[in-house]
């Protein structure tokens, strides 16, 4: 009889060439209209029910979209690059998501696996000895690049969908594969969450390759995420001639310096790891006029919510007060968010207990070191737990040519196998489970 | 005949007694006890009709005031250097104003000469070579010292007061004399003004002594006066353990150390001079403190009104958003205030016609350059000229032994002859004057 | 026989066209390559002795230069818009100045005039009631239009050219016709003086047109400038995880704001007007990154050259304090420079005397009101004064149809017949003048 | 036979007699003359070998001395309220530490406790419900305080000393009793380090009640300790009238308030808590002066000494930065420090038992939760661990009428007598040791 392993195996090479493909025409957060619709086609192709775009994602609880004009023509762009027409009018607009789901007809728990499409806003390298570029797959969209393995965690989810199809006889309840866009910059999972895509969940699953755990091992519950506001400011005040008449200028830049300043004087918390960064100020038009606008990128993150939410709060405190020193407009608007996470110890149990008996793993620990990066799965996995489900977030270990936001970053292909038998399994033996609900 | 000049050579060796004895006992602003009451004595003795205290002091509009106990206090210390006990209840709690009337019966206008009384807050030098200390009538009072020769100008005023009541037969309408407490800091002139002592004149008149003006000239009608407000401000916090619970504070500290440098971003002005300066700044209780107090002494300056209106309203915003940077609360007190000034074309000209007249001066001017400090006898000419009277201020010139403000300051005690020569002698003309009303 | 009038008034369509074909192929600073190559071909086919390019810009002493690459490309926009080919080598890289020279073979002193011929860093409107637009002259360079006059001073420098070459008879000494480049920035001046041009000059005019003054008025000798300095800054610290690693990071937009506040205390100076502005800041690369980079673009100014060079040092010491608090590196670079400027009584006077004379001018004033702006002429009326010559500074007033630097300026074209007659009667009548040397 | 706990029991009444004397004649860091007088005397009256004063503090490594004003001051304070003059000319001038040797003539370890002696800054509460106050036995000297149980320390000290001379027959190696002054501000462990007071020791156990831990609780091995530096920063700059001459002056209090905001941008790092705290800032002398002073009190603290000297390294960076920016000179001064710790795991597992063992607590924990604080004991564990010996830092919990530093703050004086027993017991069941060396 066929094992779960023959099914995973026989997929690689498509695994391979979906990767590649994904790899090639990289596409940003929120403009992943080719990826979406060659998702949803390989979807229904395999008869899962679907769910699109507005359905799945919250119009007003999208962060950091980009304007009009940049969605227009992306979406251009991808349609030459192969977009599939019938699909792409669902995600026009900036609503890339897809929610693939398989209802086993027989009585069990909603189990949903969640995977991220986005790549990352930056240059590919075109040095000869990185592969993608020596191999004909590297990135052909300028600011674009899978240099965090989003294109790796899509195939793994298709993949996935296929597999579990051919063993739908052996599931039960319902399974849930979620497709999110814009996870870089931590935008788009609070559209999902919003939209409900979590509410019926009982068993939530997130997952990463790579970041920094080596290969042959996996981490059952990762709580290694910083809470997470990002937010854009915008200071606006009134120009002036500098040397003629400056009284009668309002300066912006000053509120901002101020600001930038005072932003940087919060995060002393007794609660642990608080972070505060103006990551980029533009300000001003011209070197003889007081200056009138000011841009800051700011994020704030914290330990857990509550130390990233008492550090935002004071943020929005000084940013007003700065603006009322000089007299000048401001606006904060929300480009991203993510929650710190604690995933629930029994499904990480079951999880840590499964990934032991598949014996894939040289290693298989419950958590990994110190927290510093962020993830908006964290969302999700907060609206499973607060409505009684069970939530983690696992990484899948394996080498890398280069580090995540590199560019020339580049993980062992061979890993995704070993996620899709792993995740695979979790939804064979998800009878096995005793964990709550 | 007697002459003028014999009348006041006659006063001569008084002059020098009275200067001296107020130089040894001088009192600082608010708290001229000892004076105030020799004043009344003499101005009684004289016959003059007198205005006290209250009468001539709005008590909500005194800016500067020390604290109930440092009055009870000072009163006690000027009993015990002399203050004569009949008088002391009319200036009790801060209000060492005295206005001497002479109503001459005869028709003519309101003419108001102004002097003021007060000493300034420091040391006076103890070095051998310092006259005052030489001939044994320095300061006898620790941070109180006659530094900018408000001693003389009482003498003049008292003395002026003796002349004018001699020659009283050729005077016409009627005479204000005007002893003004807390010049320094600028703290005392707005609230005779808002007592009214000045709504009824016609022809006014401030003088100073020395300012660097050369001895032997007259300086007519000094603009030289920048207009001014002086203000504390102080933020409340609120204090926690800087290790252990950082978060809990509001940093009073970090609110000011931000107003100070915006308030010192202020002064660029197209009309010109425009000065802001936190002279001092006091915050915090102990190192491991999160600061929860600070108290700033404030100045803002201008050219004239406008600007130092325009630059004072920005420093009330800077410090209010300052205060809403970091959640904490502020109090903004007046602690004194100046006007700039124009002084009166035509009253000027008559000054100078009669200076010139009187061949006791090798040079006759109307103003001096550059603008740099303040007066607050500017109140006053701004609100006889809003009313329609004539204003000046003038400046006798005379050697010095060191700058004003200096512990070793001292000047040529031969200049009040001058001066009280001079002013009588604009009252004895002033029928001369075809001036404006 | 033909009067210098009608000479002049010939020459008005000629001017009319040469100004409008200059404001449609409007060039900035230092890319002046086809205005150059036009006025060289002029020059020369009137006679003129050509000193042109390296010969009269001192290549170090360039301020505020573009890229090379922005120098070559700007070079073949030019050459596609109709710069002669022949002319161009003389000014490939930046040179773009010309010196012309006639020596009238009889005695006399050296006499100048100087104009600008570069265009603002602008676009120009296109609104339909904006004369260049309508009348089809509006500039086709996108980011550069002529908002300041400079076609004007251009084409009355060719025109003057012209008219003195016809009355060359009547002239005597020397007459040099200094075309400047890049005066917008205050950057080309300077460089001219360097290379020596203004070295012989007895008796040395700049002219501008507009900038405020009444039509039918003229300012013979404008002292309205103040000394600026113009810098770029740059910050370069050390980049890191602002999550992750933020101690790993040397934050430059730190160093930056606080410099930018720093900066802005300074401008408090009892000499005079005194300015500081902190025009654009940019900074930092992604907002979850530690900013490892900074640009400010900064001026100061000075009601002279003291007050100015006081700042300006007290801004270098802020810089590299700044910079030393974050342990950030710094680079200060000279991007333009002017002096204040005193027009020379005598030269002032002559010029006086010479326009009441001609009686085109409603008004003949020496000065206008209140310095604000800067130019860099200065420098050469300085180096001419600095040698025994006399130097001053004239505006034609003419009426504007929106102020300078607006996207909707222009002036009224007779005003430059209204110039050239005035200059070339200074040049005419130059015997006359009795002045100093 | 008499037990220990019996002849601990027979000292409770001299205890609190001893216990409430020092409180009464509370006194604060480095002028602890008479409680030093006192010890040195017991502790001779004992038979201990005793090295006093400069033999066991190092001068010039003490930290935050007051003037020698205030000691001179001070030692009189002490003779008046019973200082004994035989011993108080070792401690003349700041050097009040006493160590007291007991040799027992067996070979052993040499086996230190340490207790300090100094009161806080404070003033005590004069509440009647306040027991000190009830009982007549509060402190009699203003602005000193034992509000943190140093009395309680130094009548343990003195107590152990009885008892363990008491059972000195069944002692082995040599016993090292450390009064330590100053540890309030952490400015005196350093110089008792620096004279090499712990360099032959090889179990060093220091000790502190209450903290927070519970009655009945001890902890063994509290970890709970940052790392600190105190620091004294000072500016100077150059005063001016602000009115009249403001670039004349350099303003003190600008570079102040720059360092301070930058100070506070300071400490995030992933080594864990980072602090700043600027706690006080006193700069000026006059509204209308450029200030040309200012006094920043400084501490930086670290989770460990990494991290701490880290963040001091870039507090040094900033100040000198900020001096620099406005031309001002600066000067930092060390007032205290010190150093995170780690106990020997084998010491406190040795006291977890011996505690356990003992039955006088409710509860034996190894440490308590997260650090805040800091105790220059830390110096004295470093160095016995770098030359190879064990150290822990041992708490007695006990109820506290109101937390540490608090003007009510009071502690249940039956802990006293438990940690005389417990430290005792370490003491003669130390060759049960067998730790390391």
């Amino acid at each position: 009889m066929k094992t779960l392993s023959d099914c995973v195996t026989a997929h690689i090479p498509a695994m391979q060439r979906r990767r590649r493909d994904l790899h090639h025409f990289a596409e940003s957060g929120w403009v992943e209209f080719r990826t979406a619709t060659l998702v949803a086609e390989e979807l229904h192709r395999l008869g899962y029910q679907l769910a699109l775009g507005r359905a799945v994602i919250d119009a007003d609880a999208r962060m950091g979209l980009p304007s009009e004009a940049v969605l227009a023509q992306q979406e251009q762009r991808a349609l030459a690059q192969g977009a599939l027409p019938q699909w792409l009018p669902s995600f026009s607009g900036g609503f890339c998501g897809i929610v693939a789901t398989l209802d086993t007809g027989r009585p069990g728990p909603v189990m949903a696996f969640r995977v991220d499409m986005d790549a990352l806003d930056q240059n590919e390298s075109s040095a000869a000895d990185h592969l993608p570029t020596r191999e004909g797959f590297a990135s052909c969209n300028a600011g674009m690049m899978h240099a965090c393995a989003h294109d790796g965690h899509t195939t793994i989810g298709l993949t996935l969908a296929s597999v579990l199809k051919e063993w739908a006889h052996q599931l039960s309840g319902t399974i849930k594969l979620i497709f999110q866009p814009a996870e870089e910059g931590v935008r788009g999972a609070k559209a999902m969450v919003a939209a409900g895509v979590v509410d019926d969940v009982d068993l939530f699953t997130a997952i990463h390759l790579g970041t920094g755990v080596p290969a042959g091992e996996i981490v059952c519950g990762s709580d290694s995420f910083l809470a997470t506001t990002k937010l854009d400011v915008t200071f606006t005040g009134v120009g002036a001639h500098a040397g003629g008449n400056p009284e009668q200028g309002r300066n912006a830049l000053l509120a901002a310096a101020q600001a930038t300043l005072a932003l940087h004087t919060l995060p002393q918390h007794s609660g642990g790891v608080a972070r505060v960064n103006v990551g980029v100020l533009q300000a001003g038009t011209g070197r003889n006029v007081v200056p009138d606008c000011a841009l800051m990128k700011v994020e704030t993150r914290g330990v857990n919510n509550q130390v990233n939410d008492d550090i935002y709060q004071q943020a929005q405190r000084v940013i007003a007060g700065a603006a009322a020193m000089y007299g000048v407009d401001h606006a904060i608007t929300l480009m991203g968010g993510a929650r710190s996470c604690t995933p629930s110890p029994a499904w990480v149990a079951f999880i840590h207990q499964q990934a032991e008996a598949l014996g894939l793993f040289r290693s298989v620990v419950d958590t990994k070191a110190q927290a510093a990066g962020s993830e908006d799965a964290t969302y999700m996995m907060e609206r499973v737990q607060q409505r009684g489900g069970q939530a983690s977030y696992v990484i899948f270990g394996c080498d890398l040519a280069a580090g995540h936001h590199n560019a020339r970053f580049d993980f062992d292909e061979t890993v995704m196998a070993t996620a899709v038998q792993t995740l695979a399994t979790l939804a064979l033996n998800q009878a096995q489970f005793g964990g709550a609900r």
